[in-house]
């Protein structure tokens, strides 16, 4: 794990050291203010060891992890404004403290900046970059639309919500991944391998996360547990247990999610979870995401050292408990 | 002229053959929509007559320019949220037909699809073409935050003002023209002078709007006369008015500004602008942008009839009644 923290470490470093304008302030403070929030810096770290794994140095994409930090970022500030959410990472949100206007067009200027690091790649490898950023930046936005849409739907199956968290999340962490073997100029055979690992490991990730939201250690968690039925969020969770209950299991489960509020409709719904079991059926489908990447990156054909610290970040994304 | 109007007519026949995806049908129609609106289409021709100045078709710009179309657009979408504005071109704003979110969402995905467009460049003016679309994307930010931080402000001078314009609205206009160079690889000293007459064109053209706004011919104006009055807008003539004014016309135009409403103040603010002269000033200052603009496009050492399209259409631009 050693070269996972080594680039960690880079990235903090030159994320801190990005040189936004002084002026117009109420465009620049915000970013300066956003990207100190911190986070695990998950994405650029996948695009420098998508390189490495290659037997290049990661270091070479580095302008391309940026542009994917700087990416992701953008698209959380805009969807914080959508989401109208007032906290990210425990602090409050741009266009809460700022305001919308300021939350819009700070995004904007931080997309700019995303691609203005990715043009800094050779043009040997700049244009393919680019249709990688371009295609996944559209999906990304595909993605948030199709969530937004499924609030309004009274019916939304298991393959529309897996569509969506492949769009919402999962294709950046393969796009990530496949920037990185694009500048290691890796052959298209393997360069879709990496692509499809990073996709599949952002799948387990996307369900990993609807686990955690109501099977969390509450100690360790640091957000509320069952956060997602208090805000009747269509998860995985609650697709497939609408999909397998009885007729009075579905019943129940609506009452539940209609007529009860706070810890009553959390702990009715988790015991309905539970008569169904629902926790294992999403473990289940987390595993087969977890070994379709295991075997996609096998497909790889690189010495398996060079594997090590993409696998163990895949690990530790795969286990972690908040 | 005819050139000009076989640039149009391919850049409108370009346009509206788009292809968006059909789904998510919130992400996309409002793209399908908003670019139908139609308007002048006046910085993607000029990419092309920037490129045709130096020899080369214009034709070989065309993604540039859709670029520079898609990129406009896309601002237009979020200021248009920013402003509050429930009409574009006498019809409703995406915003006001769908929501707010759909409004930032669709914006980001067009900005994206700008991008993709100038993507398709060759590698050898790619990298050029990058750095100046991002330069510009940055600039126009910019201004657009200038526009909203004026709007709190007690005093903005008119170089802020000036500064706020070329951001916001005349770099684009430079730019355009500076990527059709840059298509026609134009030498460095006749891509920054083709640059410098957008940008003064684009200068010349906004004062003419603030002109037009209370000075033109209400019956071919299409909009309120007056409007930028009613709203108060910190324009050429308000702030040079408040720099001219004896004491004496500085409190009457206070008042009139606080404290009359609708056509009064209108009558009222216009009739102190006419004894200080604001007309002949804006119309001075005009000129004078107007005149460097020719100056820019006389030093370029090409054959004088392919400047003939280009000084067609900014003199069109500048005697424009509405």
């Amino acid at each position: 794990m050693e070269e996972l923290r080594e680039y960690q470490a880079i990235l903090e470093e030159r994320i801190n050291k990005l040189n936004f304008p002084e002026q117009p302030e109420n465009l620049y403070d915000p970013l300066r203010y956003f990207l100190k929030l911190g986070g695990k810096r998950t994405r650029p770290t996948l695009t420098m060891l998508g390189c490495s794994l290659f037997g290049v140095p990661g270091i070479k994409a580095i302008n391309a992890a940026l542009a994917v930090e700087l990416f992701h970022n953008f698209t959380l500030i805009h969807d914080d404004i959508m989401d109208e959410a007032p906290l990210r990472r425990g602090k409050e949100t741009v266009h809460e403290k700022w305001n919308t206007n300021i939350g819009i067009l700070s995004g904007d200027v931080l997309f700019v900046e995303a691609y203005d690091h990715l043009s800094h790649h050779e043009s040997d490898v700049l244009p393919k970059l680019l249709k990688i950023f371009s295609r996944t930046a559209k999906e990304v936005c595909e993605g948030q639309q199709m969530d937004m849409d499924f609030e309004g739907l009274d019916e939304v199956s298991i393959d529309e919500y897996i569509e969506m968290i492949r769009l919402k999340t999962s294709v950046l962490l393969g796009a990530a991944l496949e920037m990185g073997a694009t500048v290691a100029k890796a052959n298209e055979k393997e360069t879709q391998a990496i692509y499809d690992f990073g996709v599949n490991i952002g799948l387990a990730f996307q369900m990993q996360d609807d686990l955690l939201d109501l099977y969390a250690d509450p100690d360790k968690f640091g957000k509320q547990v069952g956060g997602d039925i208090l805000a009747k969020k269509k998860t995985y969770l609650l697709l497939k247990a609408q999909e397998l209950a009885t007729p009075d299991q579905l019943e129940s489960l609506d009452r539940a999610m209609n007529q009860l509020e706070g810890d009553e409709r959390i702990n009715k719904v988790k015991t309905i979870f539970d008569e169904i079991g629902i926790k294992s059926h999403a473990e289940k489908v987390k595993n087969t995401y977890y070994k379709k990447a295991l075997s996609n990156i096998d497909s790889i054909n690189v010495p398996e050292e060079n594997k090590s610290a993409l696998l163990g970040l895949a690990k530790f994304l795969m286990e972690r408990d908040h």
